[in-house]
């Protein structure tokens, strides 16, 4: 009988808390083609697993091709994210190798090397639909977010902040478009519109709202979880 | 006239609101040897700047040597910070060569390759005291936050949460020791903490609180700041 690993159950706990209600921000780090690290803030989706394996969970997440770290991603298919959570004081880091899942319609090449990807693996082979998921995705973004998707090329230079106001506002929900224009702003939010794909086989979470402080890690060896101690 | 960093104006108002009291914890991202990212939660300290340059300001971190990241440091000395302030919606995220200063009796050799640290290399010839700096920084740290220099090397594998509870609780101010042990201990704690100096050269502010949202990058070019505007 296999299970969630328990570092996962402790993040759905503390993700629970009211004390965290907010917590809904982590950190991405990257590396670029320079061997230079990266980290920005990010917004959690949600985990996703194979069936029948929930040993096996996917960190699911949003981008745009267009972005810096989406280059930065196919140099380094690899990434951890820190999850700090303020309001019961732990931070979950979560490494492993990335994907990339964009429209069919473009070329977007971040697929992990070597081996580890076991549960992007599964997923596929049980004949997941990743298309459909990257529509759901997409569809139940919020219409002013969405419009971000057809925005200029993002950390492109413009002239003035007030060039932000001349593009797209918010895109109608699937369908219910006004004119040729919105169906053409959703077009294109959809062409730039990925999901990331992080398997996790690492993680480490510190608590330090305890006293003593803990720290656990957890490693994944094939399709199972390991657990230690470690001095915080 | 030189003058402080636009940047840095806008960082220092951004920590002076209310809103953003709480908000004293950034994300540091480093690469380890086999060029795969890290990152984690680490406490801001301060800024400081070479006499006369406030154009050159150095953003003042601490950790302990034993740690791995300081091993990720010292394979590249290059590490970017993110820094979100959820009270106003902004994210600072500081990019540059990482240098560490350890104590004179250690041999922790974490210094940036190539050029870069134009402020830290003007401090250093106007005589900064930087092992006084190390001193003076550690005795502001609260007693209990001290003790965690001297528990034994962090990350390495241990029996139970509870081997913890046998770790020093607390350090005394110095000299106010009341025994051997409690000197040693201190002994201990300044061997292993160390200063890091990021020395800023990229920052990428990008502001989601405002309506259209707002990115700013600002490039240091020798000792010059410049600015543009990007799409966010």
């Amino acid at each position: 009988m296999v299970a969630a690993p328990n570092w996962l159950n402790a993040l759905s706990l503390a993700l629970a808390l009211p004390e965290n209600k907010s917590q809904r921000l982590y950190q991405l780090a990257t590396v670029d083609s320079k061997g230079l690290p990266h980290a920005r803030t990010v917004g959690y989706v949600d985990f996703l697993e194979p069936e029948d394996s929930p040993n096996l969970p996917i960190l699911l997440g949003m981008t745009d091709i267009r972005t810096p770290k989406v280059g930065q991603m196919r140099s380094q298919p690899y990434v951890e994210i820190c999850w700090w959570l303020s309001g019961s004081r732990e931070q979950f880091r979560i490494a492993g190798p990335l994907q990339v899942v964009a429209s069919p319609n473009v070329d977007v090449d971040v697929v992990p090397k070597g081996e580890g990807t076991l549960a992007i693996d599964k997923l596929t082979r049980q004949g997941f639909d990743w298309e459909t998921k990257r529509q759901e995705t997409f569809e139940r973004i919020p219409g002013p977010m969405k419009a971000t998707w057809c925005k200029p090329q993002p950390a492109s230079v413009i002239g003035s902040y007030d060039e932000g106001k001349t593009w797209p506002q918010t895109l109608a929900p699937a369908g219910e478009e006004q004119s040729e224009e919105e169906k053409q702003n959703r077009e294109t939010a959809l062409k730039n519109f990925a999901l990331t794909l992080i398997e996790p086989v690492e993680v480490d979470w510190v608590q330090v709202g305890t006293n003593p402080h803990r720290r656990t890690k957890f490693t994944r060896n094939g399709e199972e979880w390991s657990e230690e101690i470690l001095v915080p």
